[in-house]
Formats: C-alpha cells, sequence, structure tokens
C-alpha cells in the first residue's frame, strides 16, 4: 500500500529523541532548533492587522509583488546577489521540497556536508538523489578542497549552509569565492540555505550568490523573526528554476500562508540587533563552561555547538545526558559519523547555566 | 537542469485563463474558487489572539493535540467516520500531496471522476501513477455502475470529492454504499476529498468513511470558513498511512501554521448557517438566470456550475466571455472534454446578475 520511494526516507533518529524527550518532564532542553524569544512585537502587529484587514485568502502562488520585491532588492543591496526570480514559500523546508523535487532526476548526485541539517540528505533520497558527503571534520569548515575529491559526471548540485546547522560554522569568504569558482568550473548548481545569515556574530556572512549566478538561495523568517510557526521563506535565483517550483507549487502547497506574507512585507526592516547580540552572549557563555572539558569549535553564527563527545559514542552520551534531565541531539542525526551531539543555545541564560554544569559532570562515563 | 518528472505536470491550461485575466481591468469574475465572505470575525479573533500569545512556533508535525482530537470526534459524531489517525497538513492540497507522494508506486492507477478538480491528475502524474478518468458526464454522478468498467489489476485509487468542483455534484447515499461495496471489492483506497461538505444546500452529505474503513478523509477550513490563505486541512484514516504522512511531512511542509491551527481548534463550533444560506440563494439565483438558455444541472452544493458551453468549444465560449469582460474558467481545465465551462457563484448579488446577463448575451457566436 505504501509507496516504495517512502523507504527511502528514515526519521528514526530524531524520532528516537522525540521520544525521549516526551518522557521528561520539564528537561534542561538544549535541543530547541527555533529562537528562545517571541515574534517581535510589531511584526506581531503587521500580522493582526492583516488578519483584521482580511489578507487571509489565497495569494498568486509565487507570493505578493510587495514582498517578493523587496526581497530582491535586499538580496541585491544586502548580499550583493543579483536573483532574476523569487518564489515565497512555506518555510526554507517549503522551499528546500520544492527545488529537489523539480532538479533531482534518478541519480543525480547532490554534494552535502557532513555533519548537516537533516532534511538535506532524506529529501535527496526521496528524489531518488544520490546524496555525496563532504567530510568537514574535525573543524566543520567547507573547502573546495573538500568538495574537489566528490566531484563525478553526476554531480549536479552542491548544497552550502552558512552559517550551519548543527555546527555553527561559517564559510570564510576565501572558501566561499573557490567554491565558486569550483562550482562554475563543473557547471553545479548551487541551493545556498541562508536560514541563519543574521545570526553573524562578526559579520563574516557572505552568500555564494554574490559570486555565482547558478545559486538558488533558500531564506526565511522562522530564525531571524523566531517565527517557525508561520512557515515563511523564500527561494531567489534562475528564472527557469523558479519558473518550474512556482508550477509545482501550484499544485502542492498552493501559496505561502497569506496573513504572514502581507506581515513580513511591512517587517523587513525590523532590527533585530538586540537578538543577535544576546545570542552572541550566549554562544560566549556555553563556549566558555565548556571548552576546558569538551573538544569543541567556538563558530561564528547560528545558535549551536557540535562538540565532540568525551566517551562512547554519540548515542551512548545522548542517553546519559538524557537520565540526567538534559535534552541535546546525537550527532548521527545530522551526520554519518557517531562522535558528536548538537547543543543549541537558544534558551535561556539559567538553561544553559545548568546545561552546562550536566555536561561538565558528564566527562566522564 | 529540470527533473524529467516536471514534464509530468502541466499547468497551460489554467495559466492561460490567469494570463487572460490579468489583462481584464475589473472584469465581471465568476471565476473564483474560494467564498467571496472574510473569515468569520470570531474566527479572526481567535487567530489574533494565538500570535499575541505566542503561538508563533513549530507545532509538533502532525498537528496540535487538541485540534486533532476535536476533529476526530466530529467526523465520529457529524459523519460517523471513525478514523484511526489523523495529521494536520497544509490545506487539502498539502494533504493531497502527501497522500499521493506517500501512496503511489509507478503505474499504480488512480481513479478520478472527469470532471474533477485539476489537482488530482496532474498530482497523480507528477508521483508516476496513471490517472483513469470516469467519464460522469452528462450529469456528473459518480456511481459503482461508472466506477466499475474502469476498474484493473492495477487499480489502488478512487477519488471522490462530493460536493464537488467544478460541478457542485454530490454523490447519493445509495451510490455512496454501492462504491463502498465496489470499493471494498476491489481493495481500494478511497480518498475522499471534503473540502466542500458544508456547502450542502439539502443536507445530502455523506462520507464515505462512514461505509468503509479504507477511506482518508480530506478536509480543510479554506471554504466553509473563507480561509484560503491561512492554508489548514487535515487528513484522516488508516493509522499506517497516516503515520507515513507524518513521516513526510516532516521533511516537506514541517507543520502546518501554527497561529491558524490554535484559532481554528477554538473555532470548530462556529455557526455557518447564514453563509450558506446565503449561498443556497445565489445558487437560485443563477439557476434561474440561466436555465432557459443553457444545458446546465442544478446541484445539490459546493459553489459552482458546470454548463455546457452553447457553441464552439470551451476555449472559443470561454474567450468570447472574456472579450465581454466576464471571466469564467474552460472546462478542460478539469477534463478531457472541451464542451463545457466552470461557473463560481461565490460573488456578490450583483456581479451575478451581470455575469448572467452577459452570458446570456451569448448563447449565438
Amino acid at each position: 500500500m505504501i509507496a516504495h520511494r517512502m523507504s527511502k526516507i528514515d526519521s528514526s533518529g530524531i524520532r528516537k529523541v522525540f521520544d525521549l524527550a516526551q518522557k521528561m518532564r520539564n528537561p534542561v532542553n538544549l535541543s530547541i532548533g527555533q529562537p528562545d524569544f517571541d515574534v517581535p512585537e510589531e511584526i506581531k502587529a503587521e500580522a493582526i492587522k492583516a488578519i483584521k484587514d482580511g489578507a487571509n485568502k489565497y495569494t498568486v502562488t509565487q507570493g505578493i509583488g510587495e514582498l517578493r520585491d523587496g526581497l530582491l532588492k535586499r538580496l541585491r543591496n544586502q548580499r550583493g546577489v543579483n536573483a532574476e526570480d523569487i518564489l515565497i514559500t512555506s518555510g526554507v523546508s517549503g522551499a528546500l521540497t520544492l527545488a529537489f523535487q523539480t532538479l533531482i532526476d534518478p541519480e543525480d548526485e547532490v554534494l552535502i556536508p557532513d555533519p548537516a541539517f537533516v532534511s538535506y540528505k532524506h529529501l535527496a533520497n526521496f528524489c531518488s538523489g544520490k546524496p555525496v558527503f563532504i567530510d568537514t571534520y574535525p573543524d566543520f569548515q567547507l573547502t573546495a578542497a573538500r568538495i574537489q575529491p566528490c566531484l563525478t559526471k553526476k554531480s549536479k548540485i552542491l548544497i552550502m549552509n552558512s552559517p550551519a546547522n548543527p555546527t555553527g560554522s561559517m564559510c570564510t569568504s576565501r572558501d566561499t569565492k573557490d567554491i565558486a569558482d569550483l562550482a562554475k568550473k563543473h557547471d553545479l548548481l548551487v541551493i545556498s540555505d541562508e536560514i541563519y545569515h543574521d545570526f553573524d556574530y562578526h559579520h563574516e556572512f557572505e552568500s555564494i550568490g554574490r559570486y555565482y549566478e547558478k545559486t538558488l538561495v533558500l531564506d526565511g523568517f522562522s530564525k531571524s523573526f523566531a517565527a517557525t510557526g508561520w512557515r515563511m521563506g523564500y527561494a531567489a535565483g534562475p528564472a527557469h528554476i523558479i519558473r518550474e517550483m512556482i508550477k509545482l507549487q501550484q499544485y502542492t502547497f498552493v501559496c505561502a500562508p497569506a496573513p504572514a506574507q502581507y506581515a513580513i512585507a511591512k517587517s523587513l526592516d525590523t532590527d533585530l540587533s538586540k537578538y543577535i547580540a544576546s545570542y552572541k552572549k550566549k554562544r560566549d557563555l556555553m563556549y566558555d563552561g565548556l571548552k576546558d572539558n569538551f573538544r569543541i569549535i567556538k563558530p561564528g553564527g547560528a545558535f549551536y555547538f557540535f562538540p565532540q563527545v568525551p566517551w562512547g559514542n554519540d548515542e551512548e552520551f545522548v542517553a546519559s545526558a538524557i537520565k540526567n534531565n538534559l535534552l541535546i541531539i546525537p550527532g548521527s542525526v545530522f551526520s554519518e559519523r557517531h562522535t558528536h551531539f548538537r547543543i543549541s543555545y537558544a534558551a535561556s541564560e539559567e538553561t544553559i547555566n545548568r546545561g552546562i554544569d550536566i555536561l561538565n559532570s558528564l566527562t566522564q562515563r
């Protein structure tokens, strides 16, 4: 009864953690993939206004013009990306779903950094593509030198995600340019997932779209505006790809949620600096608390660390953390390796401090 | 660059109408597939409250418990459907996308009434299935006798949509039971799209799920609550199917929009009778205005008529209507035939009256 393609996606890793989490009562939760603040009040006010004013109907499939134009302009002015066209999507996951289903033919190879956000691998498999993992251990830097040996005649798409989930690492300007050159040489399509670009603590972020026109930029408002439940993202890039994604969206997602589209169109200039400053402080707090006992990289972006487990494998260590009321994610959810774990500092300082104490108490088995 | 599967979906028919529509200035628009009223104030108030209260984060993939439980209970009490499990989706299109991608293997046959809502055909093709059309002309009644000759060993899914888009027709109680028996005999999965069930002018609606447990009920709030832009629907049925749809939703849609989930959970008891009464009146107004000049069936549900064109083919007749500032949809968007056209009476009475006048003026080429 169930289609064969469903056997190609696996959610057992993350499900196991969810199941454990549900059994925990009031855990010290350092597993959360979203900001711990609420949507800024002025943005909530715009959403409320949109609903009151009747912006509750379908929009055109590609999204409202005001939002699309505003985003294209910002991509040009702030990231130097001259995207030909843009589609408003139901979150970055919606954009990724449309992009992969529109682009991946059987056997097409999709280059994915390891570790990386879970969906890339499973969605590539679901679309009959072949994920090819670029090992970025131990420093999690994506470089042209690390990509090069993974290239074959079937290489079609390169996934970038800077700042990265689950490591927080950022691609340097030099590496970004080198990767652009390599992608051009091999005629790759780059899908650049820039969802964490606002969480950039040293102003290092550069979009590869600035250097390489065959880039599909995916981005959204889930993280920057703490609006994960609003399901708002976009894809911007080559017109012939966006056109096909719009065609598929018409029959699947139909359109991104309407009130959120109107609200975000009015909110693109929202000042997020106080939130970012607070997250930088949390990053430093967590790093300083763990650096003496863990092999840990201090990353420039997002809100994650990806330390090495001090003993055992990732699942054993996480099981021990959970026994001590600390919820973290085993690295193998994001990786082919079983050697690390993900911590999120999208939490209160109190939670972070409690988490640090528990982790430091677990350095010996 | 574009994947082969994209060649299997075609949006040229509907695009042509969109393009024409964009050139029309202030048309008499009888093409709209959504109610012409706004979301009822009390439901808007719940959405506003949800946003204010911070219900702006991801929900669990399957949707919030309060809404799922409320819907399962209503399915039991109001439709006699004992669904094993339920998933909250981004509209019925989201539910249909997940269902088809989860269920259809290459060559699986999907039985689709002709005419029918556009997505069934294109999504079945997109998933490598084979649409098999059940001719329901000239009265648009889906019956076991009409389904029977279309059955083969590869028949897997039967689509039902009562009340129907684009015809407004409803399956009788007798036919529903007969179809349930036939489906059982051939072990079909029935996907019952019940999005128009509230637009049921003579209380004739019955879900086939009442008679056949291998039914996946798809429904939502886009039409009943005039909330097409909120992207809220659900799928309810056999647990092993819902479980796979949840797995796929985790990596694609992630979850249905959060504020809308909370708002609708509080709004299931909203009294819609005044809206339905107004639509019944509009149906009668339009039918009485057209019955003397058109071959037209008076349907019991939804908000559409599907009359035969008085001359030429559907595209020629619609082109002539558009020249006269009336926007309607050619029947071939929904059908393998080119003989009918769709009118929506989700419009003001003034618009309906103007539409009637234009249509009656077009009975001769």
